[in-house]
């Protein structure tokens, strides 16, 4: 039996990549409210040491902030009235409050205004979801070290505009993903660093509220004059939420949402980079990688032979979607006055689901990464179908002295398409053309159109990028 | 009590702008579910209507498959596994028609693919969202052509570039933002007249599974070879759904999702165009709208005095994200091959979004349109503050004949500056200037700088939109 | 030698797509200052046709508005000052046409304001643009309808999530490309029926200067009191230039702009479609279509032996581009005021990229779509690499009856794995299978296995999408 | 005189945020074709220090080197034939070399490949562009530092949803917009310390041309089997062009393409922040900034009086371009196989307007911070129009712990909606109020509603910010 409440729920239906996963807990609507409560409970934690809340009061607050009292769905559709969710939520902690602590009640967002409590909230979901982001990241990038090592030699097509150029190696691809992936890494943990900040500014960015309400309750004038206070509130909210200190107020400087978003947009380019590598290889008619086997896994509803690749499609899907979010949340730098009306707010679900996609393509990738199945004897196969022509660029640097590079050129590209037309090898239309006849024996010929012996430096980049 | 079940719901809480609307509903993850049974009822409704399929099949497929039966999350994570949801679906249905009739059963999904059964679901949403999404354009655009009406000859500043121009009327204002609204709902409903396809082509768009299963359930071997019965299968599920039936299968082809995704920017647009000129309007300095009064509403955490203008702010919160989440959907008009791995499965979040937040906007819409409070004192008083400026245009045309056209704008240019330093007038300025003096009586001068004369054909043009 | 001045141009280096493409020139700044000037000339004459401007002047404006007389470069710097280029626009016309015949300089820019001009030039410019674009995109389905024709049977792969799924048929693949073009065409031609608008407003919308102009130019003081001078300068106006008359002004109801951005992202988006699938049908190992051969076409700084997939390469950088761009143009629907300061502003280089984009695309698409080689035996080819696993939901919708869907299911899916793992054929595998052993006799199952017999209706779906 | 070749050129006339600029000049196509070959002086000139090119023909090729003798139209059209204008650009280069040195001839472009041509000469010009960018935001940041400083204690209206909220002050305000530019300086100058990078690769990204040309050439065969040969070419040709060095070649790993693209939608966004504040407080009813005067600057074509505030129209113009575009670089993260096939392609044109859009706005706001006119008499008048309402939050403070939060906010509330109906001031209000009647003595009820006195530690946190 379904009520009507639960019809409203996102299960996560029309969003497999993220369905079921670590990150999706993190940011959903309960762990939003707790960071809130939790902001709420820092900043009168902070106030407590400050000495203008009374510490029963704090603890009391901090007994009552707990996500399972609150109703989430009755002040989600409330905040229609007052644009955010704040306000219904103050009003019931203040109630729960003043259940057990009427004089705590008082205390509850002290001088405080609803977006410091949100931003605050938002930047602590951020940075827990970040986490788990981070630690898929580095899953995935070692089981990529690990293909990278493995196959440094493995020699297999290069391709450029979707046909075969010159051999390359599969360590160096591998290597290449996971290069990416850890700078993916880099820019998140830059943003873990110092980048998500505490907010606290008050009704309009200058700490007004706060440093009146510190006067009321016994704040050191001098202290409250000097600006002692303002800044020691500060960094003990700071400290206490385990978040970043900004240089100002940041209602209206949206530097945290817009690093978010190119952080975020830059890890699921990052993962879906990956994606389009593993579909492109694992075609029917390339062959050279499979998903990890699992039972049941990429079944199709109407082919039984089939075994589709769902992690790569996961992952595709956040990596189509993630760059469009981030633009709505880079966007929201534009804000006007001391609080946009309406660009604050457009941030807070594009926000969410930009994590969740994130992290769930991050969460899939680990799969793909440790499982993925490497056929070496594909690549090799597909390497002999050109009759050679991927090592048309080394002969041309081993003609070009002898006849010029212009000739050299012209020959091969007549000599390439002879042999695609013959169905021959590039070395037999060599050893048959009048100006590459006589030039190089037979054997050395052969050995010069050998592809796996073409991968110039590429052993040397996949130590260098590992080591 | 909140389960960890239900910790993963989406309630709204990061959505005011939808949370707890109609549209909200009818795009839900149960919504969704239970049209994609639709469309399988349809399905096998139409194959018994062409007598492939047992008459009693149909009838218990179509009792079985009623949403409160399935267990959504499970679904949803299970849906890691095949990267849709559809699998899992099927899995359910025929399971729940089994435990009835066991021969029915094997009629469930019969010749059909995942991506028929969801993109037709899809689409049933769609429809009945729109037509929600209809029915709150038209109520603003009727409460808007009230005000248009009544508004005809209320003189107010007209502003480009942010300063005041010349003088239009509130109901030249008004009518404009009515025909955005107007032209949105033709958008909308040129889609739902022929635009939201039904999806029927089996595993590559062939419609081979149909056809083979309808051979081998006694279909006229003629019909199943003329395409007859194929051609039967399409108009007969088309009738079932109540949707368009497409020139052809579109998989890989989709267009209905790139229109969706344009009529539903427009439409957020259009709505943003209200709500960004009612926060102007309605800004403390300006004040010549504000939003209907209601008991807390807009109430500020922190500031009693402030009555925030917050249907504005969630419709504008919408207008921001619709076009760039438009943008994913019409992305995936780029589909590779028959389905693309990724493409595909990227559009579905994003289409539902898109759908609640601007069904969102336009419910909130009407709100405001019905209870927008006029100030024609406050736009009287505001043409006055730049001392008749606003009508330089005027005379300008007034004095160009006799002065030359670069002459008398010069002067203008000089007299406007004039009164703007020492605040005067600029009938003042013009009756001082050597140049002009004694070219109009002063009275005449003076009617000739009333704003409130000088609003061209805003009335007629009022007339003719709203006609 | 070249000049500073000349440093300045682009000349397509950095957008091969539309480098010397005719749409390229139909949306240059040369021919974008020439459609402001015919604006100006369509303005002038509609105002001489209503007797408030001595046709004179009309011809006189008329005679000196040629691009010719313009300094480009000068106006687009000078106009960082006034933020359009119209202001200078109207300085360089006015003393042209004062050096001729100063009484008529008086007449130039009557009653308008920048807007209109430049608008109504915009609008000039798209209208010319599509109807370029409508030609190259019914060239390229005439190309495709040939090839669906020709290839109506043609067996081939169908692929889902990069797989090979089930066959189908060539010929329904070009009919699918051929459908979405023609799809943008419809959608490029209701734009071009009533949708390019005529921008006549005067500096706020009222349509007041020129009224007021009229009035001191001896109109009819009834005909201007009753509207009937706006309503047919309106008339006349849209006439002059062919474009379509307005509901309202839409200085800042941007309805023209957004239809634009929709119209254009669906085209790119179609012609980008077209563009993918060309390049994985045309990969090495797939080989199955290759673009027109055309000498030095293609090459390659590096490998001889390439002939690159250029012009499916131009047209998806195009396709990549678009629909971005035509976000940026969707949100500037939400403009405020009377005219925006700034979302205006934003248009006018996203149009013309988004026009010559597309336009480039579509252009390039006649070539690709008139001169693609298609590889019926690849096709075939590659249909047999799976040893027939492609008729798997065939062989299910024939067992199913017999074992029922589920087993049927299984036994085809262990059956497909082991013709994967020991390189046999699927029939080989059943006719060894305890299940379906002796349930067919081995010619009938051979004969169920062949992927050409089973391509369901494509045939019949490419006769009616071609009728 | 304009000939066909002049009409294919973009003046700015379109975009006049940046016509005329220098960051226009720097990316130009010009430019752009000089940095490819100065990539490929850099390259050939690295060659030669290893010893495998001789120094004579690095001579001849830096020479001929000069984009003064290319035909850029003609090798921007023939790029169609190859999809990139390296190709082009090599074959006039050879010439040009070859006519003075037919030997030095096939040195040019040894072992390399098209994209790391374009993508080094890319970074150079990215590089340059940045450095222009950089100076603007600095001036720009040091004129904001002059108006924080002087206007540290200026009060105004603290503005949120529209509406005044709380007081602050104007050294606040232009603290947060000089924040804001300064962290998108530390991007753009993270950027140019070692995000920027030198591309080398050869064909596939494995170096195989130039270590097989460094075979051919004479290269140590211990140094080119040990991978020292690659690694001194790489670090020579970073240190040549004065980019950094890649941690592998980033053919298809787009990381400096995703870093530019967020690093210039930050930089555009932040000044638009900057730009739409200065539109709002321009607003003729708000009047509190003015846009520098300039003679002539900001007419109206229509409005003599109009002085436009039109160096914060064309900012946001481009603030309301560059995220969309950037959001299609960001995209080509996904780029696939070793270089792929439109997405490299669709970079170009979208980097270089991203560059020229930012850089164009960079510079319009060093006169606009420098010439900033602050009226502080509108900014205290405006502040005087809600009758102290702006301090409601203030009167909570005080009167909670008498009345207790709740009543407190509710009696100012009430208090505050009367004033507002009745026209007077909240203190009067107060002062007749039961609840708060006698609470204060009538003087210090004034003082406590003086909205200067209430701007909390405004004045801390410009000190902290500009310190």
């Amino acid at each position: 039996m379904i009520t009507s409440f639960d019809a409203q729920r996102d299960t996560g239906l029309l969003s497999p990549v993220r369905a079921g996963t670590e990150v999706e807990s993190a940011v959903s609507d309960r762990a939003w409210l707790q960071a809130m409560l939790d902001a709420e409970v820092a900043l009168v934690r902070t106030q407590a040491a400050l000495g203008t809340v009374p510490p029963s009061a704090a603890a009391a607050i901090g007994a009552a902030a707990r996500a399972e009292g609150f109703d989430l769905r009755a002040i989600a559709v409330e905040s229609r009235e007052t644009a955010n969710p704040v306000v219904g939520i103050i009003r019931t902690l203040t109630r729960l409050v003043a259940a057990v602590d009427p004089a705590a009640a008082e205390y509850v967002h002290r001088g405080s205004t609803s977006q410091d409590i949100f931003d605050t909230g938002a930047m602590l979901v951020a940075a827990r979801a970040l986490r788990i982001i981070r630690g898929d990241l580095r899953r995935t990038a070692d089981a990529l070290a690990v293909l990278a090592r493995r196959h440094r030699d493995t020699p297999m097509a290069g391709r450029t505009l979707a046909l075969q150029a010159v051999p390359t190696t599969f360590g160096l691809k591998a290597a290449g993903w996971r290069e990416l992936l850890l700078q993916a890494d880099v820019r998140l943990g830059r943003l873990l660093e110092d980048g998500l900040w505490v907010s606290l500014g008050g009704a309009a960015g200058t700490l007004a509220g706060y440093v009146e309400y510190a006067k009321v309750d016994g704040a050191d004038a001098d202290a409250v004059r000097s600006g002692e206070y303002a800044d020691r509130l500060l960094d003990g909210f700071a400290a206490e939420t385990g978040l970043a200190r900004p240089p100002l107020p940041w209602h209206a400087l949206r530097t945290p949402i817009a690093d978010l978003a190119a952080a975020l947009a830059f890890t699921a380019g990052a993962l879906g980079k990956l994606a389009v590598d593993v579909q492109t290889l694992g075609r029917t008619e390339i062959a050279e990688v499979a998903e990890p086997f699992a039972a049941g896994r990429g079944a199709s509803s109407a082919m039984p032979h089939k075994r589709n690749p769902v992690l790569a499609t996961l992952i595709r899907s956040a990596a189509l979607q993630v760059p469009v979010i981030a633009t709505g949340l880079t966007q929201c730098l534009v804000s006007e006055d001391e609080r946009s009306g309406g660009m604050w707010h457009a941030e807070w679900q594009l926000l969410r689901e930009a994590l969740r996609l994130t992290g769930g393509a991050a969460h899939t990738a680990v799969e793909l990464a440790e499982g993925l199945v490497v056929s070496t004897d594909r690549m090799r196969a597909n390497l002999d179908i050109t009759g050679s022509q991927v090592v048309s660029e080394r002969l041309t640097a081993l003609l070009a002295p002898r006849l010029g590079k212009d000739a050299a050129r012209k020959m091969l590209a007549a000599a390439s398409a002879d042999a695609a037309r013959y169905g021959t090898s590039l070395a037999q239309e060599l050893a048959k053309a009048p100006e590459s006849a006589g030039l190089f024996p037979r054997e050395e010929l052969d050995a010069l159109c050998d592809p796996t012996d073409y991968t110039g430096a590429a052993g040397q980049l996949v130590d260098r990028a590992l080591g």
